[in-house]
């Protein structure tokens, strides 16, 4: 399918968590950029606001970008780092806060056009609650609908990828699988909006990859964006594609394919101890392994999906994956 | 706020599991009603199709509801138990399936008719799969639609409840969460199609219930029914209400009297090592009390909700469950 | 490393959960062996008490295993199924039952003897709890530890291996996980009483395989058995092994090897809507697929787990499970 | 019972997850001394190694302690948050770095007896592994044990509590569960180490609080501290107790009194976005409402346990809780 590569420029420079401030010194930003232009396979960067892009350094962005080569795939706001959107950003209960998150986020789009980009993704991690009996729901669906569907019709020669997860930061997260990022998506009316799957992310959620891919195309082609990485099911590892699930990998570009998707394969990981572009750069090759597996298998899938027989399934990826 | 109180009848009898074929002797099904009636704050049975209701024994249902001074909540034709469905009902890809799925479904309609009940309860638990790259999720997904709308459409003067669940018996529903039931009940593009929480299902599947009934309320008024249980959070335990989880039922309780719900509590338990009526009861009387709670400080959590300070939740949770 | 390869009879046969009482026919037991016997590489049987084998039946059961050219690999008492330990086995409050369990596991061994086998498999899955506050752990622990104690004692010359699931049929089991069952094992002071890994269970309790099996190596060899299986992590399945995950069925086979485990591996499958005898043939050949790759790179493994760079691990598994 | 109330000092100021830096000023370790001497029945501390605690500051904080009227109850040696420790303390491949944690160990056993503080809490956050097949279980696990039986022979007028924790920040954790801890306490042959258990590290782990206390007594009166707060189930959430659980906290102190235990309950929170000594006070006050349950209601407990019926533990939560 010739799918193009990408990775989010911070996961060069991810290396702490809540405990510790740093497993590794953090790089500079302009040699995370020349290093995420060394793993091979990979020619788009995405960018996050703030930490990676202002509109102080917009233009000598734009021209290392260019020098490396590499496309601006998307520029990700930071609604998420920032103390001021501690207790949320376009759903907080502060009127000023959601107005400084459209204020900010529109700066954003700015810097996106700058950078010839087309793709905002939004990622709202702080929207959401930790206690039972603390949130007035109804109120702040209706804040967070309000503020996407503003963003999104000012802009409307850009696309709004919105990026769920069920939880952390917050212990419930409003954005928190496919179905009720679709329902927002419907709820702004707009028709640039739509979702990122962040395939972790998913698997926290109980997802099966596949079939949230479903959901967005029935919904009306509504995946704009991917982030890739791997974990153990349980929490938001953000390691290494293919470290620990196989077979879902499969299946996610079998239907990516199927259902048409033209977007990026990103790479999004914490590789908190790890030697970062190396560790991005396994991501991209065991994607590229999976991808060759599909493209060489498209029309052996759809009958395995035809039959439905498990035993047809397990024989056909025992002989793709050990053989 | 004067919840009604119901029962699914087989709750009575529900004794067995993989393992064990049967922890108690099952009561005959007139014997599990007299029961039920004696269940104190109990007024609803729901039926499961097949099992408690078919044709022939409906005339007879019905005389022994009135007897016993019960009203017919749902009737839930069993989509989930005949080996018929085994490999899925309305979503099957077997053409034939899908249509006895209908013509099945349609006999319920009639009986409940008969029995003066106006709400259908669906659970097509076998709708779904078990091993990745064994089904087609977006065939399946249309033809599930396709059988719900027909059913709907055919019959104005009821209303059919989507009983979600994320997995079991089958390893991952295509109606899994409120969200993604919520754009099937879009799908069908009938108003007379919406949801039915179950509280252990959701628990399961991650989701707080305020917020889940916030959802259904947002799509237009869709929450058309409740199950009550208790788990412990990984799976469908089917324990009585209130002995593991508290904040949760204040917080359901609050948010259904906010959004209007005026349709029935209804117990859906698996008591297989209690004394099924003790069991059941003692659910009805934790909802009741919870209920009290949220009658008597729904105005001071209305509060809590604007404020949005954990620490003030905390007092107010300590000071009605704990003085 | 030449392992031998068995299947559990009733895995032949296990097609009903607690909602559907069969999904396929039942076949007979002496058919289920004739087809057992036709899995490729399967040479040995593990046969359940009471379903599969009784004194009535033992020495039809032998000639057919000698028929058949099978070994007789485990006896499993069936203290699960059987609704007089419905409230426990070795761990019932009740005397009598615990009595009863002791009996009945006496006669299992001598049944074991008969046969030529030299292990029992105890899966005392009843013993364990589903609410608080409703169980005298220490009390239970007690007789759990007396009970088994008692039955290795009195057989000296037969193995008993625990079985360890953290939950279902209860929602608490006392045998949970590794480490709880080596303390119960210490507990006994009995050195036949060791420990059965189903590689399910494991997943499900949240353990690394591997791990479990170094536990047991510390504590003294007392890994006994090995049944196997895959799930999707938070329940269960008992599906194809290979079909959901990878990398951990290959460090299972290192250390195995490492650790110089002698006896079977076993298939423990619920293949409830696929033809029984092909999918634990499947698991079966992934399984000799997952050796041949530990085989043939004992060695890398090693230094893998010396350098201990994640980077490394993931080129090594991407070399052998893509090209 | 009348239990002791402690708090962790840094509690007072966590307020950093890994996307954001402080959700509020931390404010200087004395300022976080005051608060806690001003929350409601604590009248002890626990210090972290380096961050609180350090040769240069050990004379100052013990007056400090004392002008405050507080107890130092525990030191935990920061073997979790300095980068030299990213890749395991007393575990790590590393000879040196194994050297360095019982160096710098050795001067927090010398701080805590200038303090006239008789027990480390060692949490060895960092001993585990993300990947599988990246670490030597056997080899490490035996660095472990030795690590710490070294510290505790040279120390024995201390007693050192292992805290154990499934996952964070390593994927999986060598100290994991209540079990696998008992198993190193035993490996370490040293009367003087024992295990602390964090309420919600326990959620995490799946375990029952209350079992995993009558664990600890049948290995030997190994339960040496514990730790409290409350979590959502999948993650240590670290919020304030009460807020999700209740039944397991009743069962815990029971327990923890039928077991004669006599140590500090210490409260471990998170309070993010909270006013910190406010959330944690709200966990006394919790803790001191259901002690008064326990304490009022010890010998019906006792009866509870022993007729095992469910339905009269439900009554008899029902009516403590909601009358």
């Amino acid at each position: 399918m010739n799918h193009r590569y990408s990775v989010i420029l911070g996961n060069l420079g991810n290396t702490k968590d809540r405990f510790c401030g740093g497993y590794k010194d953090n790089p500079p930003t302009l040699e995370m950029l020349q290093r995420a232009a060394q793993i091979p396979d990979v020619t788009g960067i995405e960018l996050v606001g703030t930490w990676d892009i202002r509109p102080d350094n917009a233009a000598a962005m734009k021209k290392a970008l260019g020098d490396h080569g590499l496309e601006c795939v998307s520029i990700i706001p930071d609604l998420f780092a920032d103390r001021i959107f501690g207790n949320g950003s376009f759903s907080s209960p502060d009127e000023k806060v959601r107005r400084h998150s459209l204020d900010y986020s529109r700066q954003m789009c700015d810097i996106a056009r700058e950078l010839g980009c087309n793709l905002l993704n939004l990622w709202p991690g702080q929207d959401g609650y930790d206690y039972l009996l603390t949130a007035d729901y109804d109120t702040a669906r209706g804040h967070l609908a309000e503020g996407i569907a503003t963003l999104a019709s000012e802009n409307p020669d850009l696309r709004f990828a919105l990026e769920y997860k069920p939880k952390e930061p917050r212990c419930f997260s409003y954005i928190a699988r496919m179905a009720d990022t679709l329902l927002l998506c419907n709820e702004t009316g707009q028709e640039n909006v739509g979702v990122c799957i962040d395939t972790g992310h998913a698997y926290v959620a109980g997802e099966s990859v596949g079939e949230a891919i479903v959901l967005a195309k029935r919904a009306g082609n509504k995946l704009f964006h991917m982030h890739f990485n791997d974990n153990h099911g349980s929490w938001d590892d953000d390691m290494i594609v293919g470290t620990i699930h196989s077979t879902t990998y499969i299946e996610t570009l079998y239907w990516l394919a199927r259902t048409g998707y033209s977007g990026w394969l990103s790479m999004d990981q914490y590789p908190y101890r790890e030697e970062a572009a190396l560790a991005i750069g396994e991501s991209v090759q065991w994607l590229r392994a999976y991808e060759k597996i599909v493209d060489e298998n498209h029309e052996e899938i759809d009958a395995l999906l035809k039959t439905g027989l498990a035993v047809e399934t397990s024989r056909f990826l025992r002989q793709v994956l050990m053989q």
